[in-house]
């Protein structure tokens, strides 16, 4: 990270776990826990005012990590408390996800900041004030 | 459809059950069986030299129907039958799919070529005569 | 259908388009539009208190049909009416998708009730009378 | 990891991208290649004439971490190299995706080896020496 500074407040992001979402072991398949975080960073940016969609800006990943604790199953509702630090380019994000008061797992997720450029590349650029001002707004700090 | 005339012959495409592509009730997710037929309509579309992505066309559904008869199970291995009939817009797909002799289900996909117009919304437009041309002479007709 | 009757009312459900239901085109992906009918189906059953993997029954799809109208993009709110028909062993859903006052999709499914017997293999069974007569508490009729 | 030792060798799982795994930004979504990794360990198993559904054993996710380097398009074609370490009851194993010459990420997963106590809770034991020396008869050492 180029100089991450954790905002200090937290987004929640209430959830249910759906049918298409479990496997044959009867719980949540594990690469659905990546989903839910994706859905909690999208629901803060909206909660900003922002969409990850809007500005001619993408925000590929650079890294995921999560550490699972506990299974899920269906129907079972789940918070996923959404963090983040702001570098340059670069945007991290922490989560812990529980289901009252289980946890289930904590994680963490890395995008930077991109446009496209002539040749279809994606283009690391730094990320606009006006986003890290908006996010901060809801996030403190 | 538009004067739809299927072609004589059908393309396979095999494919082999994924673990997340099971529920909790230890069988594959319904939904699961367009993508398979899916993956089987852009395996056939490369075995005739072309990409449903490619030449600036785009291929939305117009109508998807299934009729499951057997349940899939993790690691079990299906045949992906295709065959396509062609309308001035509109192309038919029909599909059959089985594990060894047992039939699993039949469907069918009905796709309409558009390109996106300046507006960005999808406008219907004439199948090239080059892709009915390629995708006929792996299917015959 | 073993004689199917619709119940008068229909079940409403909400739900915003994630980023992961898109593809390539910018559009969500047709296969999305079935889990999205699954999860307000889901939805009418707790409604009902109720629960499809509760009971010890399996409801299995026995097919499944969707007519596209137009195309979702992320971020977009839908709203999904289901309305149910009850035979002696299958039941049918109807489905109606809009944005707004856009019309997104129809669509319909029919699912069997089915219990696993000793060799591990779905059977058909009726479908118990308080499964209908809660699901007609929330439907009507 | 309690005594993780690597196994010399590695297996290779070839797989090609599918449209459906794509979103809106016209790259693979993230949460996808999770599911390429997953696919290529149970390919390892089958090589070694293991299933990770049989047996009555079950493989929980501990963790799962990916590096991502390089985005993937639709119909590009890629290569999944697999190691593997056996702890007493973890496994962890070893992913690189490369595209041609091209490195995509690079990723670990870690599982539990568990079984189903009497009241439906994930215990768990330790890996049966028959899986290890399967899957060291592929991967050597």
């Amino acid at each position: 990270m180029d100089g991450p500074s954790f905002a200090p407040g937290e987004y929640h992001y209430r959830r249910q776990v759906q049918f298409a979402e479990t496997d044959l072991a009867g719980i949540v398949h594990f690469s659905w826990y990546f989903r839910y975080m994706e859905e909690a960073e999208h629901a803060l940016w909206r909660a900003a005012g922002l969409s990850v969609a809007g500005g001619g800006l993408h925000w590929p990943r650079v890294s995921a990590h999560c550490d699972y604790k506990q299974p899920l199953r269906f129907e079972e509702e789940i918070d996923v408390a959404v963090r983040a630090a702001f570098g340059r380019r670069r945007m991290q994000y922490g989560f812990a996800v529980t289901r009252g008061e289980t946890a289930i797992c904590t994680a963490a997720m890395t995008s930077v900041c991109a446009r496209i450029d002539e040749s279809g590349a994606l283009q690391p650029i730094d990320i606009p004030a006006d986003v890290i001002d908006r996010l901060r707004a809801v996030l403190g700090g």
